[in-house]
Formats: structure tokens, C-alpha cells, sequence
């Protein structure tokens, strides 16, 4: 399935003038350390990577104080997805709609059983009913903070009950925060400092997004529960993280400075195209993501409107729970929102 | 499970020193050309790979004079493996003993039945009789060739009859290749002509050993069933390819004269281990990889011996149908494979 739009399908001349608006990354691209600390490792590179990270992973544990047993490495957050379904085989999960699709993608290869969770239309927010889906029978609850397609984040106090009722019926909290800290607010809002004390609690970070690295694949997971670790780890091949990914990994922990820029020039940008989108008069869902979902009822052909306009956006007629008239659009830099903008009224009106 | 050595576990100062014969890499280092690829890569690395790696799956294909939608490209081979495993679930499946045991661990994740063929340890051949094993119960043969840990190949009119056998019992042959483009008739021996007109057959090829990029992650498999291809992307997660590695293997892939350079190498550095091994009395295998299992019979910890004088080597205790006084030694470059022989000498007597 893919995701973003079908750059690849573009050619070259095309490529270099499209502006893409279909992936979620920084619009600040990757910082240059990434760069330096891939140069520095290529001699490394003729070794195996190391199967644990153990590098990354202590870095991760240092920079979030827990425990780096806690943390696997994988290749992409999509990787540790993968690695769920396959090693805790979940026969019964509770997804909700829209998300983002590899979950589901992933656990239709084990033919789990999906329950869904429908969002309402009007705001996409998750509501106390959800709880009433999780009991003994289910295996598994995955949750987007924020969601993807949406940006909507979900209550703190509401996770937390998720949680707790999760484990309490023996079923995982698969809590995907690869967006969130594009909020700001990663820590407050985070439940990294559940999994003391919760074995049933898997958390997704990536850093594809914040660092703008999607092409380089490196993403973790963080479970307090060995046995678990263990089995996400014997689900999958050995060396799923190239020494290279590990390697500019350790170098971002470090871009504490570049998150703040990103962080808030995907505020700014974000109440930009808001303002503008209202005067255009295209509906939005509010969010806290460096992305947006929008609605434009009706016309079901703006992805490739603005296509002809060299504007790549992000149909969302594949998810659950939407209609082939929702898009999703990236947070670009403020020169690629302007111009998106422009073009975005030339092809609406 | 570890391969190689467990490398990560040592000191960085005990690393710079260690000789490290335990992974099966090209003695003469990865080629300037993948630096550079991936220097002028990293721009794009912006961008989520590719989901079919196209670019790389069309020189693949131009290359080996074969259809681009054959190719398969995987984070590793390994990663072709188990969304073989994964996305073709094969119920039983005869494997040889021993051999590359990610096989039989990716199986063991969907409770494969495993039959084993052990291979007779005087020359480790596979012989007609492993025939005897496919029937129409049987869902899958896993054949190395040449096979790892024993370099030994297979004769190519039994890889014909074997190939002829499963597609008739419509049984997977699954044919590591990983291996066969150190003997210097990879042409001639490969079974990548009999894709054509088997729909049965999954080949798997391997950038890691030949060109030292082991921390890239870069493999791929070959086969002619569109659907069967299709399983195996859905097996696994959308970008399991980063765009570093993508570009490094079309770098690579024009990298004749250093294959042609490797081949010979490592064709003379085999000869002068197997005489020195023979003067200081130790048991080889002869193959034709760019590795040696050798026996020191009741010698259970040549290993511990040999780190002890800094050269790691791969124990084989953990292989079926060997034993802990077996083990793998890559071949090196010459310096190494001198100093590690004299080493071995003074830890034998």
C-alpha cells in the first residue's frame, strides 16, 4: 500500500518541481548531522549491524531515562509494527477509524479479527465509549497520538483509562507517538512513563518525521516487558537496522535545538494555513501534527487538480471512515504553503 | 540469534585490534563507489523509499537479463526470507543440516514442520536422495549454494531435478544464492535461467557479502509469480528498502572489475589457507564460498583460544548436524589470513 503519494511514479523533471505535500516530515529537512554521522559510519558499514543497537538503544534510554532493554530499533516504525503483530499475534484488536493503515495492513497477514472504532466526523476525537469495545476477549487496542490522518490528539486522562483497562484485561496499548512531538508537549503528553509498571504497554517513536529522514528508515519501540522484546525480536530477521540509521540515530538524539525550530515554525505554518484555508473556504480539522486533514465535500478530484498544478497532496479515499473528498496536506515551509495555497484556490474555484 | 561474531560486544579498543574472521565479507573492503552513491543520495533520503524499489529492480533486471517485476528487493536477504515465510506460509518444509539457520528461525515464528536432510559430514554434498523427501505434502526446500557454513555447492543437474521435483509436487524451491557469485561462474551455476517457466522457484541474491556492506542491508529475491511477489510485499511493511541502499546497489551494480578482483583474491587466499590449515594439521572442507568450515576434533573452544590472541571466528555449535569442535572461518585479506594462521598454530599446540 503506499502511503504519501506515488512520487516515484513522477519523472525526474516532474519530481524536481513538484511540491509534495503527500509526506509528513519537518519542513526544515534533515539537519546536517544526520549527513556528518552517516559519512563517519560508512567504514563501519562493512561489519553486521548489531542486532540489539545496543548503541542507539542506551542512547534513547539515557535521553528518555528508562531502561535501554526497553527500547528495540527497527527499520522504520513500521517495522516494529510488523514485529508486534507477527510476534504477539493479536487475535482480536481494536483499531479505529481513521488511522493509519499499516495495523490493520499488518495484522491482516495473521487474519486477526478487527473491531472498530468509528470517529466522529465532526471533531475525529476518540471518546470514553471507546472503552466499552476492550474486554477478555480482545488482544490488542492500537492508538495514533496524534492520529494520523487527523492530527487530533487524544485526552491524557483518556489514555491513561485506555491503558488501565487494557491491561487490566490482559489485551496490549499499542500507542503510536511517532507525531507527537511535533506538539511540543512530548513529555507532558507522552505515556513513556507508563511502562514502569504497565507489561502490556507498547509505545512507537520514529524519527522519520521530526528529522525529516522517511528515506533512511529508523524507528523504536519502547515495552517494559522482556518477554514481549523478545518475541517482537525473534518475529523478524537479525539485523533489521543498518549501522548507518543507527548511526545518525545517535547523532539526532542530540538536535534538541532543531526539534524547538521545527516545533514551532509547524505552529506558525499550521495557524497560517488555517487562517487561509478558511478564506478559500475549505473545511479543516484542527490538530496538533505537522499535517492536516481537510474536507472539501464533493470534489472527490483535488488530488489530481493539483496535480496538474505541480501540487502533490495526500488522497484519503483508502482509509476507513472517510470519503473520497477528505485529503490529507503536510505542514511545508511557508513559501511551499503560500504557493500550495494559491494554486489550491485556482483549482477550487 | 547471532551470525558473525558478537562484535558489539567488545571494547572499541579490543575491536581496532581484533582480526575479525567470523562474517563472510569481500577481503578487499566495499567499493569507493557506494560512499559516494550514498553521499549524493542523502539529499533524497527526504523522501520515503520506494515502496518496489523501482530504480534498483529495473538495473536488476537489465543486469541479469530478467523482468524488472521479478525482482523483490529486501532490507538484507534476510528480510526476503521471512516475508517468504510470512507471506507464503509454507506448512512443511525439508531443510538441509547443517545451513543458514535464519531459515529455520523465521520458520519456527508460523510453527513450520521442518524436515531435515542432514548432510553426510565427510564432504557435506546434498545427494539424490534428497529427493526422496518432496512430496505433495511437502511446501517448501531451502537450498544454500553454495552452502553456508560449508561453502560446499551443489551440482547444478541435481539443482535441476530438484528444482523439477518441487514445481511438480507444487512445492516451493527457495535457492539461496547468496553465496555463488564468489565462485566466478555465477552464470553458468545459477538457476536464475529457470525462473522462466517455474513459478515455484524464489531465488535470493545478496549485495552484503560480495561488495562488504553488510550495515547497508541490501538483498533480494528472484522469482517469476506475480502473485507470490505480491504476497511477500504485503508480508512485510511498505519500505523495507532505505534510499541509501537502493542507490548504493545501482552503484554496485556496475562493479565488474571489482567482482572480477574479489573472485580471484579470495579463489587464491582459499588455496593458501587450505595448505597452511593442512601443514598444521586441521580437517577443512574444501568449498567454493568465500569461507571455510574446518573440524578440530574435541577442540570445543578454538574460539575463546583464538579471541584470546584477537582473532574472532564463528563457532558452529549452534548448527544442526555439527558439532561444538566445528567452525567457520571467513577468508581474509592475506595479512590477516597469515597472521590468523600463525595464531592458530600457537593456540593448537
Amino acid at each position: 500500500m503506499l502511503h504519501g503519494g506515488n512520487f516515484y511514479g513522477f519523472t525526474e523533471d516532474i519530481k524536481k518541481e513538484l511540491l509534495d505535500f503527500s509526506a509528513n516530515i519537518s519542513p526544515l529537512g534533515m539537519p546536517d548531522s544526520v549527513k556528518q554521522a552517516i559519512e563517519d559510519e560508512m567504514a563501519n558499514a562493512l561489519h553486521y549491524p548489531d542486532p540489539v543497537s545496543g548503541r542507539l538503544s542506551k542512547a534513547i534510554g539515557m535521553k528518555m531515562n528508562i531502561d535501554p532493554l526497553w527500547v528495540i530499533c527497527g527499520n522504520g516504525a513500521a517495522d516494529i509494527v510488523y514485529r508486534f503483530v507477527y510476534g504477539l499475534k493479536p487475535k482480536k484488536a481494536v483499531v479505529i477509524h481513521p488511522t493509519f493503515v499499516e495495523y490493520e495492513e499488518a495484522m491482516r497477514c495473521i487474519e486477526t479479527e478487527i473491531i472498530s472504532y468509528d470517529l466522529c466526523r465532526k471533531d475525529f476525537k476518540i471518546r470514553e465509549d471507546i472503552l466499552d469495545l476492550i474486554n477478555n476477549d480482545i488482544d490488542a487496542v492500537f492508538i495514533c497520538n496524534p492520529n494520523n490522518p487527523t492530527g487530533v490528539l487524544t485526552k491524557k486522562s483518556l489514555l491513561l483509562e485506555i491503558a488501565a483497562k487494557t491491561a487490566q484485561c490482559g489485551a496490549w496499548l499499542v500507542l503510536d507517538e511517532c507525531f507527537l512531538d511535533f506538539t511540543g508537549r512530548e513529555d507532558e503528553l507522552s505515556l513513556v512513563h507508563e511502562l514502569q509498571g504497565n507489561d502490556r504497554l507498547l509505545i512507537l517513536k520514529s524519527f522519520t518525521k521530526m528529522y525529516a529522514i522517511p528515506g533512511i528508515r529508523l524507528g523504536f519501540g519502547l515495552c517494559s516487558n522482556p518477554e514481549a522484546i523478545e518475541k517482537m525480536r525473534r518475529a523478524g530477521q537479525s539485523w533489521a537496522v543498518s549501522t548507518l540509521a543507527e548511526s545518525a540515530g545517535i547523532a539526532l538524539l542530540d538536535e534538541d535545538e532543531y526539534c524547538t525550530k521545527v516545533i514551532s515554525y509547524v505552529d506558525r505554518e499550521r495557524k497560517f494555513l488555517e487562517t487561509e484555508l478558511e478564506k478559500i473556504g475549505v473545511e479543516y480539522i484542527h490538530g496538533n501534527a505537522n499535517y492536516m486533514l481537510i474536507h472539501c465535500p464533493g470534489v472527490t478530484d483535488l488530488y489530481e487538480r493539483l496535480l496538474k498544478e505541480k501540487v502533490m497532496i495526500r488522497t484519503c479515499g483508502n482509509y476507513k471512515n472517510l470519503d473520497t473528498d477528505y485529503y490529507r496536506i503536510a505542514i511545508n515551509d511557508h513559501e511551499s504553503n503560500k504557493a500550495m495555497i494559491e494554486r489550491m484556490k485556482k483549482v477550487l474555484v
